[in-house]
């Protein structure tokens, strides 16, 4: 977590120039988000996130990312949103890359989400996919099940020096999904990586959901069962009370389908496989001079291996 | 810039516990300082920075540091102060580190200071030496004049691969010093390290000196030589509009003597020196995990060159 590309005071001025948020009162990179810059920004009128969008994201992705959250904001959903410029733009240009200029949501996430706040979790999610539905734009799930197979096959011959056996579970899990994934789930705007770092509390209450720059189309319950994999797992295993809290919260707002229960596992499975694929991937492409350091892809093996034993929807508290 | 020690939220709870600073609305790692690990704490009482002590400040020099900030925010200086506990203490321990809870101060620093930014940033030192005068701990100055010499044996063999010459001007400028540092001058509690990123300004008065941990008794007029450094360089050279506007506004708080104006080449000279040095250090020694760039020393290289030049002090404007 780094300030990858720097802003000095004086560039922010003339960016400020084209905003209507009033004067700086103070201004600091802050340690956010593995992709891109973000800088807080207090000034007379509020508190703002500058970020900066550094190469994983990509501009032609931001009239989907920016204009989600304006419309998510719209309906209610507490998230950032992004202030636009006197031009009416969603984002400008500073130091060779699109920035924008996004509310501050007040609200820490926290490292061990207890029950009360697996709950308030899903309900937050089942409102993001209510409150999405609408959304115009569309945008493909880059990480999705089509991606699997040609990413692990780019990582196997690296993957057995990260842990023995992880050539074995990849495989065992890409053989399982193979011809089993679920496509005819309903579909919609999907967060993709609500992970307990990207949900702002306040007490017990969720203030706000962050970082969307993974949202896209895809099944609503895949973003549920991305959340059992963030939410659930304990040092010691998986926490069958905490997914029961979160599910059940989940459908109080949102109703699941049959089809959607049965397929949790398989779901799930894809899920533990998706953050184990892309963590391997960051940590055998890592660069040492990179001002952030990989994420442990061993703890996503662990829980693959629980999904792929799972034998019914009623292990996860369904 | 980067958070070295994580801490999470129930971490900084149980930390909270023994302050009395409200309850937490925002919790940050900012990019703040190349030595700690640094947060931005928003609460409903005010806004506050913790800091990790990482291996680069030693807690034996905690006394020192934090009752110095004390000590000034007293005396009317804007600086950082400490937030004691319930039990009184300036720091208590968190993540196997020593942590600070210290005030936060607005405003923001700037990356090109202009002529009255330095004027301001000069009254602003000669108001920091006052206001150390009668502050009753010492610390000796771990990086001067007295450890020049054997910190550039160190690191001669590998600086001409840094660039060319640099080894022969070192050298240069070690013989110069030799035998003609000038000891005798006023001493006092001196910053030792007032860059524009140590200095806050709102509009263009100065809001806050930050970042103490290079603090120590050494010769005030040194603490100005090393402003002369990090002030008044531009990208051509040596600006002397700057330089005057800087070390008169530091004269009409705290009269030059004779001896401390005869002495600013030499002070000069050793203040590139030591930055020279020590980024040269921190670049040869860079371990390529850490979360932070080294900084450049070839711009030392020609500051030292410039004042390796300099005739008399009225090359700085005096």
């Amino acid at each position: 977590m780094a300030v990858y590309t720097d802003v000095s005071f004086e560039e922010l001025e003339i960016l400020l120039a084209d905003y209507r948020v009033g004067a700086p009162l103070s201004f600091k990179g802050i340690a956010e988000g593995v992709e891109n810059s973000n800088f807080f920004l207090q000034t007379d009128k509020g508190a703002f996130i500058l970020t900066l969008y550094e190469k994983r994201v990509r501009e032609a992705d931001l009239p989907f990312f920016l204009g989600l959250l304006e419309h998510l904001s719209a309906g209610g959903i507490a998230c950032p949103q992004p202030v636009r410029n006197v031009k009416g733009a969603q984002w400008s240009t500073l130091n060779r890359r699109p920035a924008a200029l996004l509310t501050f949501l007040t609200g820490v996430s926290l490292r061990r989400p207890d029950v009360k706040h697996c709950g308030a979790a899903g309900a937050a999610l089942a409102a993001l996919h209510a409150a999405g539905a609408d959304f115009p734009l569309r945008r493909q799930n880059a990480l999705g099940a089509q991606s699997w197979p040609n990413l692990a096959h780019s990582l196997l011959d690296q993957a057995e020096g990260v842990q023995i056996g992880l050539r074995k579970l990849v495989d065992e899990a890409l053989r399982k999904l193979d011809g089993h994934w679920p496509h005819n789930l309903p579909q919609g705007v999907i967060h993709a990586d609500l992970f307990p770092d990207n949900v702002l509390f306040m007490d017990s209450k969720v203030s706000g959901l962050i970082d969307f720059y993974f949202a896209c189309d895809d099944a609503f319950a895949y973003d549920l069962a991305v959340m059992l994999n963030a939410w659930c797992f304990e040092r010691d295993g998986f926490n069958v009370t905490k997914s029961r809290a979160l599910v059940s919260a989940y459908r109080k707002t949102r109703a699941l389908s049959d089809e959607e229960i049965d397929a949790l596992p398989r779901l799930a499975t894809g899920a533990a496989l998706r953050f184990l694929l892309t963590r391997l991937h960051d940590l055998i492409n890592h660069d040492p001079m990179a001002l952030v350091r990989p994420k442990d892809p061993r703890e996503f093996a662990k829980r693959l291996r629980f999904h792929l034993r799972v034998k019914s929807p009623t292990e996860y508290g369904l």
